[in-house]
């Protein structure tokens, strides 16, 4: 290994790795390490660049804490998150989207048709919808397991230090017989991704805003299926069609309309929704 | 940007940035995209992978310290510095190699011929050469930098809290009429580059070790000449063929021999040598 030169020395670090022949590590560590070494060759890297490059990803890491994480940002911005969401929806299922750092495992469990708004202001929306398999077939009991910003694009976690519930403006709802969710809400309003850092720095250097669309999060499950972290967004809003992560899609875009009778017809809703808004999941099979 | 999909949102992502046309910024940053969104489509990159690769720059952040550049170390170990310095060689200079985590500025400066050991243990070795540009002009008052580890590996810096003197084992000559430089030192020792992080981690994943091939570190600068950053190694010495760091290169490795009185004749040196090697540098012109 004396004898590398910049054609050569790919291979070189390859084969430093003695990983398991045909394994899943060796893959990724393979292309990964092919993919640098090209870019590398390809932009003529200079060492003021290479050193420029390491020191960002070092003021990523220093800026990171439990609660922030500045490279998950990077890759959302980048559209790398949005690219693994997409690899990895299952044709016929409802696409993926974005977790985003707002998850909170344990919320807590809410009948249908609960109101999550807890009298907040703004436009009280009835959100409702099926679960089925990618047959139509209704997935009783499956779990809709939701999250979301509040009127002014906060979420109730971001505000505990003014006496906000983390858990406010989530849900944890399980299908009826017939697969159905429902519920009511505000509606939520676009919100830019932290840009007080270094991928802050990046968006400016590149003209960018950091606003996302609103949208609620989704996690759904049942049994049997693949689960599917998704996001929905709502028609003619804001940032819509330049979400600074890359989150939209066509197909999980609903409307909101004004609500009608007929709209809440047979349904126990703790609050007389505005607006109703529709969006069905869709899982496919595990495996 | 709704209708997008994984083969067309890599386009998305850069038509995003709004970054001046023909810049460089521009051309890395499209770069860059383009290979990552390539990797993750080839290979079907999951999410827990996605977020294993996230969580492993977090936790190289949380480890680094004005004082370890973890993101430096991943980027040596993967042969990404070596291939850095591999571009930025100009044909007919001496090829560059890693400037390491242990340079010095404002190291002493030293009359030729002085000792560096400061009566440390090892085999005395006489370091002498010749500083030339590329047609072989030698370059009287260039600078040559240098610093190293000691015979047991250990570079005084990472020992003083142990009462040892951070600049010791380290010196900045100035070659003479002749363009040539020498002093006498200790035989520097292999070491490992730490690997008790997550690119440790990675290195004992890929069942690789973390040694070095002995060297001494080299910065050789003067007016009008491209500056060389590099390290001199030794024949038949441990590890020169497979360096943790892929610093090697076969013209960057020098022959140590028993000294002669004829090695020391005309020098005025502090110390007898046991032992001479010699390493020339050849600069290129700037631009």
């Amino acid at each position: 290994m004396r004898d590398i030169n910049q054609f050569t020395v790919t291979q070189a670090v390859k084969n430093s790795f003695k990983t398991e022949p045909g394994s899943r590590f060796e893959s990724l560590l393979q292309g990964f390490i092919d993919h640098l070494h090209d870019f590398t060759r390809e932009q003529n890297l200079t060492q003021k660049e290479w050193i420029d490059i390491l020191n960002f990803l070092y003021d990523c890491g220093k800026i990171s804490t439990p609660e922030r994480h500045e490279f998950i940002l990077l890759s959302d911005v980048l559209g790398f998150s949005a690219l693994v969401d997409m690899v990895n929806s299952k044709g016929g299922a409802t696409e993926g989207s974005n977790l985003g750092p707002f998850y909170l495992d344990a919320a807590p469990r809410k009948a249908l048709g609960a109101d999550l708004s807890d009298g907040r202001e703004g436009v009280l929306v009835l959100v409702k919808g099926k679960v089925t398999d990618t047959l139509h077939n209704p997935l009783p009991g499956a779990i809709v397991d939701t999250w979301q910003a509040d009127a002014s694009g906060t979420y109730p976690i971001q505000e505990q230090d003014q006496g906000q519930d983390k858990y406010d403006l989530r849900g944890v709802f399980e299908a009826d017989a017939d697969g159905r969710y429902y519920y009511t809400t505000v509606l939520p309003k676009p919100y830019t991704v932290p840009y007080d850092g270094p991928v802050g720095k990046l968006l400016r250097a590149g003209n960018r805003h950091a606003w996302r669309a609103a949208h609620l999060h989704y996690i759904v499950r049942a049994p049997g299926m693949n689960t599917i972290t998704t996001e929905v967004f709502f028609e003619n809003t804001e940032y819509i069609d330049n979400d600074a992560v890359f989150g939209v899609r066509r197909s999980l875009i609903t409307k909101i309309v004004p609500a009608k009778p007929a709209d809440t017809e047979g349904l126990e809703l703790a609050k007389t929704p505005d607006a109703v808004c529709n969006f069905d999941f869709v899982l496919a099979p595990e495996g």
